[in-house]
């Protein structure tokens, strides 16, 4: 997507030097930051403090990281070791999981060759990725069209959670994808930001639509309610980091908040996500997926720019203070309208998700 | 109630100058800064920049002003300016249009010592509302002690939205109030405090916690739903800063959020409120409440302590970035367990409330 009128990726492979770029996200919205990975502590570093974040780009950077490994040393102790590294980096995001299993199965099998086949796999998934959030752009597209005709083509309302958008998959996002598509077929659509406590990624999203030229307002987490209850929210779309076979969602702490609120105000909540984020393993999202408590500072130290534009942090709580950061939070499946996947549009329970996706 | 082990009001008048004083809670709970109001602009200034927030303090401080006033002028044209003047500083607080009415009303029939008639109200507007808090500590003790026993005297644990503690009333609070006398009569409890964006009022509340000795946990605003969801919450307790006829209660944006949490999950919801909290010419809170969008600068901009201990200000999102700032929200009655008053509890409708408030 466009940054600065530039098309960008949030994870690419240079061309001359074919060395891996990430934007640091860290920095972002205030600033962007382009760095390289080149070791495998690089790598688990810009997964575990979230330099990359959202669960599509976890699982390619995963990817990337296998076949910088492989590189280096190609054993099987060497590929065994770093996808042990690589899967204790975050605990809840299926997708780093998923690609961790996929290489590592496809890689075992071969002895020669085996770096050269790392990186076409990483490649491979990084391809597959845009390919899938492309996709669940156009099924998503159908959701906010219908909406749109609906209305009469006035201004679509679209509340959105967290950073589901292109910097947390390669390229599209998952839960704006359909958002990028909508006002690429010049669809009247405003989005209403959450900013997201304590990491706060909606200014992530906001930055996003600011560089796609997309009408869209910040709001703090506590306000999707009140907006909901005035009619000001035609629908509800956000990302997923892990969803069950049976259609729960695990999403950035406090989604759970706004399906309820989408619920009592009969609006439409929908999570988007490619099928790599259903485990067919788990059906109970609340009893199944462990949820990961994150750092206090996130809570009492916050980054902002100081009146001459320099990066600053500030404690806004005293020591004495405790905090928890549970970083996700589960959305019962009966709370969601439909899953929009790279196949299409489905209701959230086991058969029909199983179906779809040959998982029988 | 206690800072630094000292008894402390959020109002009140000075023994030898007779000035009045306030702390001025916008570099709370970073530092305690005590200063004087002289005059109505000081006034007028402290309720709608916010030096003084929480419904029941707003009106005593309204109160105070009107007294302040008169002192200086005690002409009807004079009361009649001050009177308009301190009713815009701030649009949804009952309390405020509450204590300006009282106080007219009374003034409007004596012209002889006004002045002193004023200061002698004022004063007894703060008395009454200490007394008030004081009644419904004792009365929303009653429910936490019933938690209580029912759980064997394991810990109690209550989460709250807002400040709605001593800071937001002359003394004990309203929300907090039931919690600092469960405390003191040797319960066990723990709280779980919302950080409340965009102000962080939260903060607030744990300041007081911390001076009471009493266990808490901050939590961000998007996490109330996914502890309770794990049976980590056993009763949720707010304040209101209007409250209908039927029972909606107005209140810290966010708070209907935690509300349809609790309900999904079973958590009985009450609003603890004195009694002039009550709008007895409204029913419908959604239709009837005029809420009250603040500045963009309240999102965009964050305060707290640098590293050397200095309160900074930080951007934390770009100019580019709009925003939208409602202040409170309204929880429908149906989602309210109970309304805790300083002359009991109260079901949350018409009936019940016009019968036990003689307003019939």
């Amino acid at each position: 997507m466009k940054v600065n009128g530039e098309n960008l990726r949030s994870i690419w492979r240079e061309n001359t030097s074919h060395k891996i770029k990430i934007i640091d996200q860290r920095y972002l919205p205030h600033s962007l930051k382009i760095i390289e990975l080149n070791s495998l502590n690089d790598y688990c570093v810009a997964i575990s403090e979230m330099k990359v974040r959202g669960a599509p780009l976890i699982g390619v950077t995963a990817a990337f990281a296998i076949a910088d490994s492989m590189a280096k040393d190609s054993s099987d102790s060497n590929l065994e070791i770093t996808c042990d590294l690589l899967s204790q980096t975050r605990p809840t995001a299926m997708n780093l999981f998923w690609a961790i299993k996929f290489i590592k199965e496809k890689l075992s099998k071969i002895n020669a060759n085996r770096a050269e086949e790392a990186q076409k796999l990483a490649d491979l998934l990084a391809s597959e990725d845009i390919q899938k959030n492309k996709a669940i752009g156009e099924e998503g597209f159908r959701v906010l069209a219908d909406i749109s005709s609906k209305k009469n083509k006035e201004v679509v309302n679209i509340l959105t959670h967290c950073n589901a958008g292109w910097l947390a998959t390669v390229d599209w996002g998952t839960a704006l994808s359909p958002i990028f598509k909508a006002n690429r077929e010049g669809m009247k659509i405003h989005v209403w930001v959450d900013e997201t406590r304590p990491r706060n990624q909606g200014g992530l999203t906001a930055w996003e639509l600011v560089n796609e030229d997309i009408d869209h307002t910040m709001i703090v987490d506590n306000s999707g309610g009140h907006l909901m209850q005035r009619g000001m929210v035609d629908v509800v779309i956000v990302g997923s980091d892990r969803t069950t076979s049976a259609g729960d969602v695990c999403n950035k702490i406090g989604t759970y908040l706004k399906a309820l609120a989408a619920k009592d105000n009969n609006i439409p909540f929908y999570a988007a996500l490619p099928s790599s984020t259903i485990d067919w393993n788990i059906q109970n999202g609340l009893k199944d997926i462990p949820i990961e408590n994150r750092s206090s500072k996130e809570i009492d130290h916050v980054s902002g720019l100081d009146a001459d534009g320099s990066l600053q942090t500030l404690r806004i709580y005293s020591e004495r203070v405790k905090s928890l950061n549970p970083a996700f939070d589960v959305t019962p499946s009966k709370f969601v309208t439909g899953l929009i996947t790279e196949k299409g549009i489905y209701d959230p329970n086991e058969e029909t998700l199983r179906k779809a996706f040959g998982k029988i």
